[in-house]
């Protein structure tokens, strides 16, 4: 049995690997477009960057090694060109020419390619990409031989990661973006600690705005932006998301929907005997049901097992399952991190959620080092169903992300984070875990117990309820809302008079720094007969929310 | 609605601030015997070692904040001296004499104390125990006072804390401990990497031993261990386990259980209107179904707020979780992590089991600052059922020990551990987390692609079989077992006649340093015909397991 696999990298290597694994006495070649296989593609920032110093730390495996631990016959330099799915052959363009290859099973792990919008100029050869250890080689010369100001375009992970890369190696560094904030995956609350994070780095940001014209010059090409910025460029990285690299297999019979190639639950296209994988690939998300190409390193490479799986022993073999695209970024000193749904999401989808905001400690705060992990987690508040969640601070967000996402992935309701017995010492966390005042929170929403109002909402509020604002003395002049009530949540059980007269029939919403009290405050308000709300997260999520207006909107108590 | 609370830590007070706010109009009384409520337990060790500076910081609250903020009657220096169940009411010892007070609802929330073996001289008032913020404020100020040598008794959790926190201090520590390694919940291989840091901290350990006596001095306490060593101690620290506290309920008819008070499912004890939760209750383990004290402050905790809503919401609350003992304590630079059963609690129960071993990178190999986690997964191959799992490491322990204990409290299968979508980019994980290949460890496993042998059978498996050392040439001159055959794997497919030759007819058990190349190995050997099996966790679990014995049964080939 013969199994070609196109691509070499993630998914592709992963399905040789195991391959051979299950059968000695298959003959399984993997072809490869570029010069490496099996390279860390997520690691390309990180070398640009000059945080991996050694350009071979990214080479994962080579074809010799593979050849002499797995018997592979991994072909570099070798570009599919066609594919008969009839006769079963591939066409292939190999350094000594045009080649054709027969085979049992046919892999397709392509991959995608940086998306090129239509900006006159893109074509200057200071624009570059950042998906290939070529790319990133040549970025890390350009960057040795003195570039000082780089424009990225696009503020998505790669953006992002290529930014940081770029300020850490002294470039005056800028990043434009379409999208309302950095990050477009993220929601805005959690996004906002982004922005502020490298607004602290010196990063600048240019959000809401597109390049419109790339103009090339002598010493430097210039990037003019729609609200009729420029921006001088030495270098400028284009990473406004990827395309899947499909066309000759479309071409070839292949079913695909925007591009993204259709296979089934173990991985098979329409046509026989082939089977694709990873960023090339289209999935079902977990969440919405929405078919789309989730273009992730952790999914393409467990999907690579699976499809050597379902090829080798199809009886047996596991589905591959629903992404939940549980992606993480660093960002200077901060970690933002999200699995399962966003809000863009699950409104396109149409699905009703409620959103939760908690501000916890990722440690016991009488420990040194305690610092907020701000967690959002969207739910149905009618079954309980964990619909997404997302999570930035500077440490432990990743660990309950992972949690959440192994939740999700278990069906386990909102409620149900109350049990989870996680692991607690003071250096690592807190009796009552993050994960499980999430759940608290969503049982007490669920039942009646705490009724939320949303920061997003703020507008309407302010205008139809009396805003009571239960934080001190000391935070209230840090600033708060105009017209809110100002009482200390210690002094509340004594001055509900008060609030009944302010009031005077409108509902009574109430605010603390970040829910905590103010969930207190309310279930004193809601059994003395009041119609309350306690604010989701607070201050903390309704300065995030918020975001540059909060200068506008929130005042000082005279 | 009267509710008294027996305790103000922990248990007790989740519940009463959970009763609250549930009940505005309750009348919440909280008894503690101390002089302080709501303190950081689990904090007192980071004090007494001086990483927590300041003594309020211990004091997580006050009784004074408390009546503010949630309308709590706390009274410390209140120790209840009996209880009348027939008459609700409790006879409690204050600080003005003895007093009665009734009850609608009580809720036992005593603790537990240090077990005090019978040891002559443990009278001493040298030695002290660690449960109180006077235990800690008291064992500071003796350190600061100029003690230079300590004795602790006891390698469990606080044993090890205490242990660590007075070398930090600059005091020469001993550990006593009875059971053959430290920390004795741990299973024997993780609890290797735990010896080998407290011997890199210049901790010196006395295992297998108990105190018989300690020898009273003018300048300081003698320890006389049960092997004759004869140990100088300053200070001594009593921490061989605790026990709950239970006398004075008992004699008052609550049943109890080896001196744990017996709850149902909502912490009910046999007596109407007596509650009991926290270290002084018996839970049913979830993986053994034994009934047992679990003294951990997380259960505590969350079964104090589950209690305030059994009392005040019977028909909707839910019931308390059967714990898995999610436990974890910093030692040095190195994290020590479990959760569910370990093979002593696993054979005690007469539950079969099989253990996988893994040392995966706890980031991408390629970034910098890669460390291992030292991972023991204890699992049933017939369902799958994940039993318990063990973490050291340097880094992200706690994050896969609560993403396993998620998952075991979901009731995945360990084969379902593949698919879960965990955060990946460089800096936090790789592309297949420690979980998902353990995940596909276990799948290999029950499915019969990995057979696996544990280095715990190696005297019989160096007897019965030919052990084929798959590693490079440099890896066995660090070490090797005799008789073993060394074929490097990458040249063990152009071998397998000299396997043959040597094997002469008996099994082949290949090994190489942590069970990847070798379970590749195996693959070629049991697809060629040899009864093979691969070394669970290889050299590394097999150096874990030997512990001292290594360099006595490993040769250096000549």
């Amino acid at each position: 049995m013969r199994i070609v696999i196109v691509g070499g990298v993630a998914g592709g290597m992963s399905c040789a690997a195991r391959a051979r694994r299950l059968d000695e006495s298959a003959e399984i070649i993997v072809l490869e477009r570029g010069a490496y296989v099996s390279f860390a593609n997520c690691g390309l920032p990180y070398y640009v960057g000059g945080e991996i110093t050694d350009r071979d730390a990214l080479l994962v495996q080579t074809p010799e090694k593979l050849a002499e631990s797995l018997n592979l016959d991994v072909r570099p330099l070798h570009e599919v060109t066609a594919l008969d799915s009839q006769a079963r052959e591939v066409t292939v363009q190999t350094p000594r020419g045009e080649e054709t290859l027969s085979y049992d099973a046919l892999v397709l792990s392509p991959g995608a390619t940086a998306f090129r919008p239509s900006i006159p100029g893109l074509d200057s050869p200071r624009v570059h990409t950042l998906r290939t250890v070529e790319d990133a080689v040549a970025l890390r010369d350009i960057v040795e031989k003195g570039a000082t100001r780089a424009v990225v375009l696009g503020a998505g992970f790669i953006g992002i990661e290529a930014a940081e890369a770029l300020h850490n190696q002294g470039l005056q560094t800028s990043i434009v973006e379409l999208a309302s904030h950095v990050l477009p995956p993220l929601d805005d609350e959690p996004a906002w600690t982004v922005t502020q994070e490298l607004r602290r780095l010196g990063i600048e940001l240019h959000t809401g705005v597109v390049a419109e014209t790339i103009i090339p010059g002598d010493t430097h090409d210039t990037v003019k932006l729609s609200d009729g910025i420029q921006l001088a460029a030495d270098l400028i990285i284009l990473a406004v998301g990827v395309r899947p690299e499909t066309q000759i297999f479309e071409d070839a019979g292949v079913n695909t929907e925007r591009g993204a190639i259709l296979v089934d639950a173990h991985g098979r296209t329409n046509l026989p005997g082939v089977w694709a994988v990873g960023d090339a690939t289209a999935s079902v998300d977990s969440i919405t049901g929405i078919k789309r190409p989730v273009a992730l390193a952790g999914p393409a490479n467990r999907a690579g097992r699976l499809v050597a799986d379902a090829i080798l022993r199809p009886e047996t073999a596991r589905a591959l399952p629903q992404p939940l695209a549980t992606a993480i970024v660093r960002v200077g000193k901060v970690t933002a991190a999200m699995t399962g749904a966003n809000r863009a999401a699950l409104e396109g989808a149409g699905i009703r959620f409620t959103t939760l905001h908690l501000h916890p400690n990722q440690h016991a705060g009488y420990f040194p080092g305690a610092t907020q992990v701000h967690l959002t987690v969207h739910i149905n508040t009618e079954d309980g169903r964990i619909l997404g969640t997302q999570a930035v601070g500077e440490e432990g967000v990743d660990k309950r992300v992972d949690v959440l996402a192994t939740a999700i992935r278990a069906g386990l309701t909102i409620d149900e984070l109350i049990d989870l017995d996680l692991s607690y010492s003071p250096p690592y966390g807190q009796a009552k875990d993050a994960v499980n005042l999430a759940g608290m929170v969503g049982a007490n929403v669920m039942d009646g117990t705490l009724k939320l109002w949303d920061a997003r909402d703020l507008e309407e509020t302010m205008n139809d309820a009396l805003i009571v604002d239960v934080r001190t003395e000391v935070e209230v002049h840090s600033g708060m809302l105009s017209g809110a009530l100002h009482i200390p949540h210690t002094e509340l059980r004594g001055r509900l008079d008060e609030v009944t007269a302010t009031a005077d029939g409108r509902p009574v919403r109430v605010m603390c720094a970040s829910g905590v009290r103010s969930a207190i405050a309310h279930r004193v308000l809601a059994q003395a007969g009041f119609d309350s709300a306690s604010l989701s997260g607070g201050m903390l999520t309704l300065r995030a929310v918020l975001g540059d207006r909060a200068q506008d909107i929130l005042v000082i108590p005279s």
